[in-house]
């Protein structure tokens, strides 16, 4: 038995779920889940199924083949057809904080990550113990102003190597250059410190006391050109109040960091997103 | 143009969606909504899904006896159709406290809330001025241990000469009877000041200050034989600390009490929610 | 017996609480609530101190005016004492949206907030029906760009007729006038639906809906000559999803609204905040 | 320069304020934190106060010295003297589950938590490898209803080679026994899977699952012999929907109890709780 999620968006028109249900039964799949999304305003259609193949007749490549030549084809569809069966590669960048990798690195050991995880790259030494304490292959690659095209060679080098198909920062304090952004578009992933649109950039938690908010945030995005700027997967939020100093709030913040960066990669890795228009279908 | 709202239930089998999508189709149906569930556990099926009628060669009323003679009855399935074109009436039961009263006349006169409100039955008088003020004719009904099968018989004449559909009861203070129960199954919301299943019965806020909780909540859920165990609609909390006392519980519960409240109303006069083995299934 | 609330602020120096609760010793004064803060950063001092009057020797006015001139001299205190006994007087602004209108009215009919609402002054004359319900006198002054000078006379004048503390805004679409500000200087009360800092302005709902945010907010604020810039009272935020459309925001954003400055008029008018360096200090 | 934490309870009464306040100013100490609170019911005063002593001439043995025999004795208190400067010693008990005990040791390893950790004890052999992976001394307690008394008799043993001051249950799945309760009274915290007191005992995710609750949480507790009745220390709850397996529950759950038990670690060991009537009252 094969498993396997296919997510689907294209122009909205009727009929669409008739045809691809139509198509599973033709196939002799049993849907364990499917879900849908209309976006009246840009007028696209969004779909997500889970299936098993329970006749070997029909495997996953004949079925991917067949879906393209008819369904997809009609209706003009974009496309995926995922393995369940095959866990994503996963990788780490990393720089001085320590709280996202522990928990990371925790929950991964502890198998509630449905991925691998080959590499952890940094743009310093500091975190390597904690790479050999969880024995994942830890790569010291500088990147500074002057030497970032260096440092981003030796990046999209290791992540070929390595067979990497998605990137999560945890907490890594350099920009990601065009090229990579370009090599894995909307597949890097970002852990942003506030509850973005508000205080993008640097020291959010400064910011967030001075104006004296009484809720702080966080918020994992994908990373496209524009800084803070790209789709927002998921966001939570704490309460502080005039008690909590700026070490508070980074504190607390740290907790909500964890939690919307562990979610934001099960959510990619288990193939529950789809990006349109900067904004993230998220099918739970 | 009609609109309708569907929801179905029935075994899970294979090609359901398929067939409910292909007879929308054949009656030229537009599925503006469409989600579903599957309770692998009970193995059952479970669909909504809204839809405008465009062609006036079919109407509602042809289109569910085409519907029942055909998919309901080769998949076995429950079903509904509900006209969306008409509100559904909603008999309100009040007792003494205003803030759940106040706060639904509110909506209802901002035109927030998918309902029309016929009359209130309270078993006292002290209501009636508010009643007065939006306009709603109001009911006394006595209702004690010793006049239940008067006050009984008043409230179903009153149900019944107002075509009333579902029953909400905000914060009344008086048990409902089997018989009403029977008569409105799965049709009377109450709300009850604590997080379920803790403290259910009387005075769950000086139960949970005696307890020394640190969140308290409100249910909103369909009333059933057993007292505040019928299927939960919504639920909300509030944190609270040792400098609350259980007057500041009772405070912040009725900010609780009117929100969960007011969304169990909305859901069920929108017709998004199902009930299945003492749960409910809710679409958002 | 007399009942006071005691507010303080002053630069932070060894000694103060001491003083301050030899002071009420001194008085025969019993302290029913005491909380302070201290801004290590600024190096302020903050107290709140609720206390009564038991011996009939010492009043209100005498206690205030002992403290006067001695310990707020030695310490050079700011500080204000208010008499609990008396509600303060709440001017209402109000324009075309309603939700926030019927719950604080609605509250107010229920006892929930310690305060007198003389009178609503409106910019349309749309809710005045609202207001005659309630039985609140209402001042339909018209308010554009080119009779703004006028407008605003209207409205000083109204609020000096009527003896009024502090200004709720309910969602009152227009400018306030510096003028007006500057005579309710920390008593002008806003509600602006977003999480600011984020989406201040206009349409903030639109914005979050563009932005694709996965939180959306309300905030209470005191109103500044910069617009969305004043002192934060209080934030609430509520869950939203790709399934939600521009509409959904904006009615689950009611309620946020509605709790969010409900809370900020009862924290004022209990006397629970101070203002510092553009942010509250709350006790709760 | 000495840094404590001075925690008072006694009859509430006029003048504790003002006298603990002049002792501090007698013995030239720098109170940086206050905060006290009365529980009207009870009549009882609560203090917790955070103060330098910058004379050498006062050091900590001499003050409580001097608070003792004076303060005291006066006011008939019951208090508690803490040096700041030194970090309390956690006993950290374990069984199977890895989420709470790799969160744990990922904070422990940041330096987030002002404790020291000199051993974890399980009654399985299976964690050991992580124990060994944060170099942390790993003791195979066995456990079980027929070797009862000889586990407690080598888990005593243990934790009084090591000095430990409280113990830390971090899904310990065994009963602990009343004598090593008494032992430890109001010194071991507990993480229960629930809303206490919502779902007590066994399988709590199983019952809120069977429930159709809309809302889980966790809890944690100091234990007193009563099962899952102990004086409630944090709570903190996600939602949840018909989408959601039991399984779902369990893996939300464990983000509830990473954090609910890591709130009343830091609490606990940073002095800022209070035990009374089977509450706490937490000084934030």
């Amino acid at each position: 038995m094969q498993h396997f999620t296919l997510l689907i968006h294209c122009k909205d028109q009727k009929g669409i779920i008739a045809a691809v249900t139509n198509f599973i039964l033709k196939v002799e799949g049993n849907i364990t889940y499917l879900d849908q999304h209309v976006d009246t305003i840009q007028n696209v259609f969004f779909m997500r199924l889970e299936c098993e193949l329970t006749n070997p007749a029909y495997d996953l490549i004949s079925v991917k083949e067949d879906f393209k030549t008819t369904i997809a084809t009609e209706f003009n569809m974009s496309w995926e057809f995922y393995n369940k069966d095959r866990k994503p590669k996963m990788g780490l960048f990393v720089s001085k904080y320590t709280h996202c990798l522990y928990d990371i690195l925790g929950r991964y050991s502890s198998g509630e990550l449905h991925v691998e995880i080959p590499l952890i790259i940094s743009n310093h030494e500091d975190l390597r113990p904690i790479a050999e304490q969880f024995n994942i292959p830890f790569y010291h690659v500088p990147f500074t102003k002057d030497i970032k095209e260096e440092g981003e060679k030796r990046q999209i080098e290791l992540l070929k190597e390595y067979n990497i198909d998605f990137i999560v920062l945890a907490r890594y304090m350099q920009i990601i250059t065009p090229r990579l952004i370009a090599l894995y578009e909307n597949k890097i992933i970002n852990i942003h410190h506030s509850f973005l649109p508000a205080f993008p950039g640097a020291k959010p938690y400064h910011s967030a006391f001075k104006r004296g908010v009484k809720i702080i945030g966080a918020t994992s995005h994908y990373v496209t050109e524009e800084l803070d700027e790209g789709p927002i997967i998921d966001q939570d939020i704490s309460r502080v109040s005039h008690i909590n100093s700026v070490e508070d709030f980074i504190m607390k913040g740290k907790d909500l960091e964890r939690i919307v960066l562990a979610r934001a990669i099960k959510l990619h890795s288990e193939r529950k997103m789809m990006i349109y228009c900067n904004k993230t279908v998220v099918f739970y």
